[in-house]
Protein backbone atom coordinates (compact mmCIF):
# COMPACT_ATOMS: atom_id res chain seq x y z
CA UNK A 1 0.00 0.00 0.00
CA UNK A 2 1.83 3.68 -1.12
CA UNK A 3 2.27 6.05 1.53
CA UNK A 4 3.48 9.64 0.63
CA UNK A 5 3.74 12.56 2.11
CA UNK A 6 3.22 15.28 -0.51
CA UNK A 7 4.67 18.94 0.78
CA UNK A 8 3.86 22.35 -0.82
CA UNK A 9 7.04 23.67 0.49
CA UNK A 10 10.37 21.74 3.19
CA UNK A 11 10.36 25.34 4.85
CA UNK A 12 7.70 28.23 6.32
CA UNK A 13 8.92 31.62 7.14
CA UNK A 14 10.25 32.13 10.22
CA UNK A 15 10.57 28.65 11.11
CA UNK A 16 14.14 26.31 10.48
CA UNK A 17 14.49 23.69 7.40
CA UNK A 18 11.06 20.97 7.94
CA UNK A 19 10.43 22.27 11.22
CA UNK A 20 6.59 22.48 10.58
CA UNK A 21 6.25 19.33 9.24
CA UNK A 22 8.91 17.53 11.89
CA UNK A 23 6.03 15.58 14.45
CA UNK A 24 4.13 14.23 10.66
CA UNK A 25 7.37 13.16 9.76
CA UNK A 26 7.67 11.28 13.05
CA UNK A 27 4.63 9.47 12.30
CA UNK A 28 5.44 8.98 8.91
CA UNK A 29 8.49 7.75 8.65
CA UNK A 30 8.07 5.49 12.22
CA UNK A 31 10.23 2.55 12.27
CA UNK A 32 12.28 4.22 9.76
CA UNK A 33 15.96 4.76 10.75
CA UNK A 34 17.64 5.22 7.57
CA UNK A 35 16.37 7.15 3.93
CA UNK A 36 17.50 7.50 0.88
CA UNK A 37 17.79 11.02 -0.01
CA UNK A 38 17.54 12.64 -3.49
CA UNK A 39 19.03 16.02 -3.67
CA UNK A 40 19.04 16.31 -7.94
CA UNK A 41 17.07 19.53 -7.55
CA UNK A 42 19.91 21.60 -6.38
CA UNK A 43 17.97 24.65 -4.79
CA UNK A 44 20.56 27.77 -5.37
CA UNK A 45 22.83 25.09 -6.85
CA UNK A 46 23.97 23.57 -4.31
CA UNK A 47 25.82 20.45 -4.69
CA UNK A 48 24.97 16.89 -3.78
CA UNK A 49 26.87 16.72 -0.60
CA UNK A 50 25.43 20.14 0.59
CA UNK A 51 22.16 19.45 0.12
CA UNK A 52 22.37 15.85 1.68
CA UNK A 53 23.86 17.62 4.78
CA UNK A 54 20.97 19.84 5.02
CA UNK A 55 18.71 17.39 4.95
CA UNK A 56 20.66 15.36 7.31
CA UNK A 57 19.83 18.08 9.84
CA UNK A 58 16.52 18.47 9.47
CA UNK A 59 15.96 14.42 10.45
CA UNK A 60 18.61 14.53 12.97
CA UNK A 61 15.41 15.16 15.95
CA UNK A 62 13.87 11.76 14.44
CA UNK A 63 17.33 10.13 14.37
CA UNK A 64 16.64 9.06 11.07
CA UNK A 65 19.76 8.80 8.66
CA UNK A 66 20.22 10.18 5.66
CA UNK A 67 22.11 8.69 3.00
CA UNK A 68 22.34 11.07 -0.28
CA UNK A 69 21.49 8.85 -3.25
CA UNK A 70 24.85 10.31 -5.06
CA UNK A 71 26.67 7.92 -2.54
CA UNK A 72 25.55 4.98 -3.44
CA UNK A 73 27.66 2.82 -5.83
CA UNK A 74 24.61 1.47 -7.53
CA UNK A 75 21.73 4.25 -7.60
CA UNK A 76 19.30 1.45 -8.76
CA UNK A 77 19.66 -1.27 -5.90
CA UNK A 78 19.38 2.24 -3.34
CA UNK A 79 15.90 2.51 -4.71
CA UNK A 80 15.00 -1.11 -4.19
CA UNK A 81 16.96 -1.53 -0.66
CA UNK A 82 15.54 2.02 0.38
CA UNK A 83 13.75 2.05 3.84
CA UNK A 84 12.32 5.11 3.29
CA UNK A 85 12.73 8.07 0.35
CA UNK A 86 13.05 11.62 0.49
CA UNK A 87 13.07 13.90 -2.85
CA UNK A 88 14.05 17.53 -1.99
CA UNK A 89 12.91 20.74 -3.58
CA UNK A 90 14.69 23.35 -5.98
CA UNK A 91 14.59 23.47 -9.04
CA UNK A 92 12.46 20.62 -11.21
CA UNK A 93 13.99 20.77 -14.40
CA UNK A 94 17.21 19.43 -13.23
CA UNK A 95 15.27 17.01 -10.67
CA UNK A 96 13.75 15.06 -13.87
CA UNK A 97 16.37 15.71 -15.91
CA UNK A 98 18.42 13.48 -13.26
CA UNK A 99 15.97 10.98 -12.61
CA UNK A 100 15.45 9.84 -16.08
CA UNK A 101 19.38 10.61 -16.88
CA UNK A 102 20.04 8.18 -13.99
CA UNK A 103 17.13 5.57 -14.99
CA UNK A 104 15.48 5.92 -11.47
CA UNK A 105 11.72 6.60 -12.96
CA UNK A 106 10.68 2.99 -13.19
CA UNK A 107 12.46 2.06 -9.82
CA UNK A 108 11.40 4.93 -7.65
CA UNK A 109 7.62 3.89 -8.71
CA UNK A 110 8.01 0.51 -8.17
CA UNK A 111 9.48 1.09 -4.83
CA UNK A 112 7.12 3.27 -3.83
CA UNK A 113 3.94 1.49 -5.23
CA UNK A 114 5.56 -1.47 -2.95
CA UNK A 115 5.15 0.47 -0.13
CA UNK A 116 8.11 2.39 0.62
CA UNK A 117 7.62 5.57 2.23
CA UNK A 118 7.64 8.83 -0.37
CA UNK A 119 8.20 12.39 1.59
CA UNK A 120 8.69 14.94 -1.32
CA UNK A 121 8.84 19.06 -1.20
CA UNK A 122 8.11 21.52 -3.43
CA UNK A 123 10.32 19.74 -6.59
CA UNK A 124 9.98 16.99 -4.68
CA UNK A 125 5.99 16.85 -4.68
CA UNK A 126 5.74 18.49 -8.13
CA UNK A 127 7.28 14.77 -9.40
CA UNK A 128 4.67 13.28 -7.81
CA UNK A 129 1.45 14.57 -10.13
CA UNK A 130 1.03 12.82 -13.85
CA UNK A 131 3.43 15.97 -15.23
CA UNK A 132 6.38 18.89 -14.31
CA UNK A 133 3.95 21.08 -16.29
CA UNK A 134 2.64 22.97 -13.45
CA UNK A 135 6.07 23.67 -11.37
CA UNK A 136 6.74 27.14 -10.98
CA UNK A 137 10.39 26.63 -11.89
CA UNK A 138 12.78 28.11 -14.90
CA UNK A 139 14.10 25.37 -17.50
CA UNK A 140 17.49 25.70 -16.91
CA UNK A 141 18.40 22.20 -18.35
CA UNK A 142 15.95 20.17 -20.88
CA UNK A 143 14.90 16.98 -19.43
CA UNK A 144 13.95 14.33 -21.94
CA UNK A 145 10.25 14.31 -20.87
CA UNK A 146 8.03 16.76 -18.72
CA UNK A 147 6.43 12.86 -17.52
CA UNK A 148 6.60 12.20 -14.16
CA UNK A 149 5.51 9.80 -11.47
CA UNK A 150 1.96 9.69 -11.22
CA UNK A 151 1.71 8.57 -7.92
CA UNK A 152 -1.50 10.77 -7.89
CA UNK A 153 -4.21 11.20 -10.64
CA UNK A 154 -3.74 14.96 -10.59
CA UNK A 155 -0.94 17.82 -10.79
CA UNK A 156 0.56 19.75 -8.05
CA UNK A 157 1.30 23.58 -8.14
CA UNK A 158 3.62 23.68 -5.09
CA UNK A 159 4.54 27.34 -3.08
CA UNK A 160 0.78 28.68 -4.17
CA UNK A 161 0.79 32.45 -4.12
CA UNK A 162 -2.77 33.92 -4.36
CA UNK A 163 -2.33 37.09 -6.21
CA UNK A 164 -0.51 40.18 -4.90
CA UNK A 165 -3.31 42.93 -4.30
CA UNK A 166 -2.62 46.11 -5.22
CA UNK A 167 0.62 44.74 -8.01
CA UNK A 168 1.72 47.00 -10.47
CA UNK A 169 4.01 43.78 -11.79
CA UNK A 170 2.29 42.81 -16.03
CA UNK A 171 3.67 39.31 -15.70
CA UNK A 172 1.21 36.48 -15.32
CA UNK A 173 -0.66 35.31 -11.93
CA UNK A 174 0.17 31.48 -10.44
CA UNK A 175 -4.14 31.64 -11.31
CA UNK A 176 -3.58 32.87 -15.13
CA UNK A 177 -0.77 30.34 -15.13
CA UNK A 178 -2.59 27.40 -14.14
CA UNK A 179 -5.73 28.31 -16.59
CA UNK A 180 -3.35 28.25 -19.55
CA UNK A 181 -2.23 25.07 -18.45
CA UNK A 182 -5.72 23.80 -18.84
CA UNK A 183 -5.98 25.16 -22.67
CA UNK A 184 -3.59 22.36 -23.88
CA UNK A 185 -4.19 19.79 -20.75
CA UNK A 186 -6.96 18.48 -18.71
CA UNK A 187 -5.25 17.52 -15.49
CA UNK A 188 -6.70 18.40 -12.59
CA UNK A 189 -4.25 20.98 -10.55
CA UNK A 190 -4.00 21.48 -6.98
CA UNK A 191 -2.38 25.10 -5.95
CA UNK A 192 -0.87 23.98 -2.52
CA UNK A 193 -0.03 26.74 -0.34
CA UNK A 194 3.23 27.06 1.93
CA UNK A 195 2.19 24.95 5.36
CA UNK A 196 0.14 22.25 3.29
CA UNK A 197 0.83 18.87 2.59
CA UNK A 198 -1.19 15.54 1.01
CA UNK A 199 -1.16 12.51 3.10
CA UNK A 200 -1.20 9.62 0.49
CA UNK A 201 -2.41 6.15 1.98
CA UNK A 202 -3.08 3.40 -0.79
CA UNK A 203 -5.39 5.28 -2.35
CA UNK A 204 -6.69 7.93 -0.05
CA UNK A 205 -5.42 11.28 -0.38
CA UNK A 206 -6.28 14.23 2.24
CA UNK A 207 -5.38 17.46 2.60
CA UNK A 208 -3.42 18.42 5.35
CA UNK A 209 -1.91 21.43 7.59
CA UNK A 210 -3.71 24.06 8.40
CA UNK A 211 -4.47 25.95 5.33
CA UNK A 212 -7.19 25.87 2.72
CA UNK A 213 -5.95 24.67 -1.36
CA UNK A 214 -6.68 25.86 -4.09
CA UNK A 215 -7.95 23.49 -7.17
CA UNK A 216 -8.22 24.22 -10.42
CA UNK A 217 -10.41 21.70 -12.76
CA UNK A 218 -10.17 22.53 -16.88
CA UNK A 219 -13.16 25.13 -17.79
CA UNK A 220 -14.49 25.52 -14.17
CA UNK A 221 -14.50 28.35 -11.81
CA UNK A 222 -11.38 27.41 -8.81
CA UNK A 223 -12.54 26.60 -5.98
CA UNK A 224 -10.97 26.51 -2.40
CA UNK A 225 -10.89 23.17 -0.66
CA UNK A 226 -10.64 22.81 3.49
CA UNK A 227 -7.81 21.58 5.26
CA UNK A 228 -8.86 17.42 5.84
CA UNK A 229 -10.58 17.11 2.42
CA UNK A 230 -10.60 13.59 1.00
CA UNK A 231 -8.97 13.95 -2.79
CA UNK A 232 -9.27 10.33 -3.61
CA UNK A 233 -11.42 10.89 -6.52
CA UNK A 234 -9.70 13.79 -7.78
CA UNK A 235 -8.52 13.01 -11.60
CA UNK B 1 21.49 44.48 -41.67
CA UNK B 2 19.19 42.84 -38.53
CA UNK B 3 16.90 45.32 -36.95
CA UNK B 4 15.48 43.78 -33.49
CA UNK B 5 13.39 45.51 -30.96
CA UNK B 6 13.18 43.50 -27.91
CA UNK B 7 10.82 44.69 -24.99
CA UNK B 8 10.43 43.06 -21.87
CA UNK B 9 6.56 43.83 -21.70
CA UNK B 10 3.60 44.73 -24.41
CA UNK B 11 1.87 46.44 -21.56
CA UNK B 12 3.14 49.04 -18.44
CA UNK B 13 0.81 49.56 -15.36
CA UNK B 14 -1.60 51.86 -16.36
CA UNK B 15 -1.29 51.93 -19.79
CA UNK B 16 -2.84 50.39 -23.03
CA UNK B 17 -1.49 48.01 -24.87
CA UNK B 18 1.97 48.56 -26.57
CA UNK B 19 0.94 52.45 -25.64
CA UNK B 20 4.61 53.45 -23.51
CA UNK B 21 6.44 52.31 -26.90
CA UNK B 22 4.36 52.83 -29.62
CA UNK B 23 6.83 56.16 -30.46
CA UNK B 24 9.30 54.09 -30.74
CA UNK B 25 7.43 51.06 -32.70
CA UNK B 26 6.84 54.24 -35.34
CA UNK B 27 10.43 54.97 -35.82
CA UNK B 28 11.57 51.61 -35.58
CA UNK B 29 8.62 50.13 -38.52
CA UNK B 30 8.84 53.07 -40.30
CA UNK B 31 7.63 52.88 -44.03
CA UNK B 32 6.34 49.30 -43.01
CA UNK B 33 2.43 49.33 -43.57
CA UNK B 34 2.07 45.91 -42.55
CA UNK B 35 3.49 42.62 -40.08
CA UNK B 36 3.06 39.55 -39.70
CA UNK B 37 1.82 38.69 -36.31
CA UNK B 38 3.12 36.05 -34.22
CA UNK B 39 0.70 34.78 -32.05
CA UNK B 40 1.11 31.53 -30.65
CA UNK B 41 2.33 32.52 -27.39
CA UNK B 42 -1.43 32.79 -26.76
CA UNK B 43 -1.91 34.74 -22.81
CA UNK B 44 -4.32 33.52 -21.19
CA UNK B 45 -4.62 30.64 -23.37
CA UNK B 46 -6.82 33.26 -26.05
CA UNK B 47 -7.18 32.43 -29.53
CA UNK B 48 -4.93 33.14 -32.36
CA UNK B 49 -7.66 35.24 -34.07
CA UNK B 50 -8.06 37.43 -30.55
CA UNK B 51 -4.44 37.70 -29.95
CA UNK B 52 -3.93 39.38 -34.10
CA UNK B 53 -6.95 41.34 -33.52
CA UNK B 54 -5.58 42.80 -29.75
CA UNK B 55 -2.29 43.32 -32.04
CA UNK B 56 -4.12 45.07 -34.74
CA UNK B 57 -5.81 47.52 -32.38
CA UNK B 58 -2.34 47.89 -30.69
CA UNK B 59 -0.79 49.54 -34.55
CA UNK B 60 -4.00 50.93 -35.23
CA UNK B 61 -2.84 54.18 -34.44
CA UNK B 62 0.54 54.37 -36.50
CA UNK B 63 -1.67 53.02 -39.62
CA UNK B 64 0.06 49.95 -39.66
CA UNK B 65 -2.05 46.30 -40.77
CA UNK B 66 -1.41 43.46 -38.95
CA UNK B 67 -1.90 39.87 -39.78
CA UNK B 68 -1.95 36.54 -38.14
CA UNK B 69 0.53 34.71 -38.98
CA UNK B 70 -1.92 31.37 -38.92
CA UNK B 71 -3.88 33.51 -41.70
CA UNK B 72 -1.44 32.22 -43.99
CA UNK B 73 -1.93 29.28 -46.58
CA UNK B 74 2.00 28.66 -46.42
CA UNK B 75 3.12 30.19 -42.94
CA UNK B 76 7.01 29.59 -44.12
CA UNK B 77 6.02 32.12 -47.82
CA UNK B 78 4.37 34.37 -44.90
CA UNK B 79 7.69 34.63 -43.25
CA UNK B 80 9.72 35.03 -46.02
CA UNK B 81 7.63 38.04 -47.68
CA UNK B 82 6.84 39.69 -44.11
CA UNK B 83 8.05 43.27 -44.25
CA UNK B 84 7.74 43.21 -40.44
CA UNK B 85 7.17 40.47 -37.73
CA UNK B 86 6.20 40.72 -34.49
CA UNK B 87 5.82 38.13 -31.42
CA UNK B 88 3.98 38.63 -28.97
CA UNK B 89 3.85 37.69 -25.51
CA UNK B 90 2.19 34.73 -23.50
CA UNK B 91 3.65 31.33 -22.63
CA UNK B 92 7.16 30.76 -23.88
CA UNK B 93 7.00 27.05 -24.57
CA UNK B 94 3.73 27.04 -26.98
CA UNK B 95 5.49 30.01 -28.61
CA UNK B 96 8.29 27.66 -28.88
CA UNK B 97 7.10 24.63 -29.43
CA UNK B 98 4.60 26.05 -32.50
CA UNK B 99 7.63 27.80 -34.45
CA UNK B 100 9.51 24.04 -34.47
CA UNK B 101 6.02 22.21 -35.15
CA UNK B 102 5.49 25.18 -37.88
CA UNK B 103 9.16 24.61 -38.99
CA UNK B 104 9.38 28.27 -38.84
CA UNK B 105 12.95 28.92 -36.66
CA UNK B 106 15.37 28.72 -39.77
CA UNK B 107 12.85 31.08 -41.63
CA UNK B 108 12.47 33.62 -39.37
CA UNK B 109 15.98 33.45 -38.62
CA UNK B 110 16.91 34.21 -42.54
CA UNK B 111 14.58 36.72 -42.98
CA UNK B 112 15.64 38.54 -40.05
CA UNK B 113 19.40 38.30 -40.24
CA UNK B 114 18.94 39.82 -44.00
CA UNK B 115 16.81 42.89 -41.95
CA UNK B 116 13.05 42.81 -41.81
CA UNK B 117 12.38 44.30 -38.36
CA UNK B 118 11.53 42.17 -35.83
CA UNK B 119 9.42 43.41 -32.66
CA UNK B 120 9.13 40.67 -29.88
CA UNK B 121 7.38 41.63 -26.47
CA UNK B 122 7.91 39.24 -23.15
CA UNK B 123 8.08 35.63 -24.57
CA UNK B 124 8.46 37.27 -28.33
CA UNK B 125 11.48 38.77 -26.96
CA UNK B 126 12.99 35.73 -25.07
CA UNK B 127 13.33 33.86 -28.09
CA UNK B 128 15.52 36.49 -29.45
CA UNK B 129 18.09 35.15 -27.06
CA UNK B 130 19.77 31.93 -27.27
CA UNK B 131 17.77 29.76 -24.98
CA UNK B 132 14.17 29.96 -23.49
CA UNK B 133 16.14 28.38 -20.65
CA UNK B 134 14.97 31.87 -18.66
CA UNK B 135 11.51 32.90 -19.61
CA UNK B 136 9.54 33.00 -16.51
CA UNK B 137 6.47 30.65 -17.88
CA UNK B 138 4.99 27.54 -17.09
CA UNK B 139 6.11 24.35 -19.12
CA UNK B 140 2.32 23.78 -20.00
CA UNK B 141 3.40 21.91 -22.99
CA UNK B 142 6.76 20.47 -24.33
CA UNK B 143 8.73 21.65 -27.04
CA UNK B 144 11.52 19.90 -29.31
CA UNK B 145 13.92 22.07 -27.78
CA UNK B 146 15.08 25.30 -25.73
CA UNK B 147 17.20 26.39 -28.50
CA UNK B 148 15.78 29.74 -29.78
CA UNK B 149 16.56 32.26 -32.28
CA UNK B 150 19.83 33.43 -31.11
CA UNK B 151 19.70 37.18 -32.80
CA UNK B 152 21.75 38.43 -29.26
CA UNK B 153 24.44 36.72 -27.57
CA UNK B 154 22.99 36.13 -24.34
CA UNK B 155 19.38 35.84 -22.71
CA UNK B 156 16.66 37.69 -21.72
CA UNK B 157 14.48 37.70 -18.22
CA UNK B 158 11.83 39.45 -19.48
CA UNK B 159 9.64 41.32 -16.67
CA UNK B 160 12.30 41.34 -14.47
CA UNK B 161 11.06 41.66 -10.91
CA UNK B 162 13.15 42.60 -8.25
CA UNK B 163 13.36 40.75 -5.00
CA UNK B 164 9.59 41.90 -3.07
CA UNK B 165 11.19 43.76 0.36
CA UNK B 166 9.19 41.67 3.40
CA UNK B 167 7.50 38.97 1.71
CA UNK B 168 7.49 35.64 3.68
CA UNK B 169 6.58 33.33 0.46
CA UNK B 170 9.52 30.65 0.60
CA UNK B 171 9.41 30.22 -3.68
CA UNK B 172 12.61 31.17 -5.44
CA UNK B 173 13.37 34.97 -6.02
CA UNK B 174 14.04 35.67 -9.80
CA UNK B 175 18.06 36.29 -8.63
CA UNK B 176 18.35 33.06 -7.45
CA UNK B 177 16.48 31.33 -10.53
CA UNK B 178 18.97 33.01 -12.49
CA UNK B 179 21.71 31.95 -10.40
CA UNK B 180 20.41 28.55 -10.54
CA UNK B 181 20.73 28.97 -14.47
CA UNK B 182 24.12 29.71 -14.29
CA UNK B 183 25.28 26.78 -12.44
CA UNK B 184 24.43 24.64 -15.58
CA UNK B 185 24.85 27.08 -18.10
CA UNK B 186 27.83 30.21 -19.59
CA UNK B 187 25.24 32.70 -21.25
CA UNK B 188 24.99 35.94 -19.91
CA UNK B 189 21.45 36.62 -18.57
CA UNK B 190 19.96 40.51 -19.14
CA UNK B 191 16.72 41.50 -16.67
CA UNK B 192 14.68 43.41 -18.18
CA UNK B 193 12.44 45.06 -16.52
CA UNK B 194 8.49 46.40 -17.58
CA UNK B 195 9.40 49.56 -19.91
CA UNK B 196 12.64 48.91 -20.88
CA UNK B 197 14.15 47.38 -24.11
CA UNK B 198 16.82 46.55 -26.20
CA UNK B 199 17.46 48.32 -29.55
CA UNK B 200 19.24 45.97 -31.85
CA UNK B 201 20.43 47.75 -34.99
CA UNK B 202 23.06 45.37 -36.91
CA UNK B 203 25.84 43.94 -34.21
CA UNK B 204 24.86 47.02 -31.71
CA UNK B 205 22.67 46.43 -29.00
CA UNK B 206 21.69 49.29 -26.50
CA UNK B 207 19.70 49.39 -23.52
CA UNK B 208 16.77 51.86 -24.39
CA UNK B 209 13.55 52.90 -21.93
CA UNK B 210 14.46 54.81 -18.62
CA UNK B 211 14.76 51.92 -16.39
CA UNK B 212 18.21 49.90 -15.20
CA UNK B 213 18.74 46.43 -16.46
CA UNK B 214 20.28 44.04 -14.34
CA UNK B 215 22.53 41.93 -15.59
CA UNK B 216 23.88 38.18 -14.50
CA UNK B 217 27.05 36.98 -15.51
CA UNK B 218 28.35 33.72 -14.79
CA UNK B 219 30.14 33.06 -11.03
CA UNK B 220 29.90 37.29 -10.58
CA UNK B 221 27.96 39.60 -8.50
CA UNK B 222 24.90 41.00 -10.76
CA UNK B 223 25.42 43.85 -12.08
CA UNK B 224 22.64 47.48 -12.49
CA UNK B 225 23.01 48.74 -15.93
CA UNK B 226 21.72 52.42 -16.97
CA UNK B 227 19.62 52.79 -19.81
CA UNK B 228 21.74 53.42 -23.36
CA UNK B 229 24.37 51.49 -21.77
CA UNK B 230 26.25 49.45 -25.19
CA UNK B 231 25.61 45.70 -25.02
CA UNK B 232 27.11 45.17 -28.37
CA UNK B 233 29.90 43.11 -26.81
CA UNK B 234 27.67 41.12 -24.20
CA UNK B 235 28.43 37.45 -24.82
Amino acid sequence: MKRLLIASTSTVHGKAYLEYILPELELFFKGVNEIVFIPFARPGGMTYDEYTERASLGFKKLKIRVKGIHEYENQIEAVKNAKGIFTGGGNTFELVKQLYDQKLIEPIKTTVNKGIPYFGTSAGSNVTGLTMKTTNDMPIVYPPSFDTFGFINFNINPHYLDPIEGSTHMGETRETRIQEFHKFNAAPVLGLREGSWLEVVGAKIVLRGTLQARLFLKDKTPIELDTNTDLSDLK
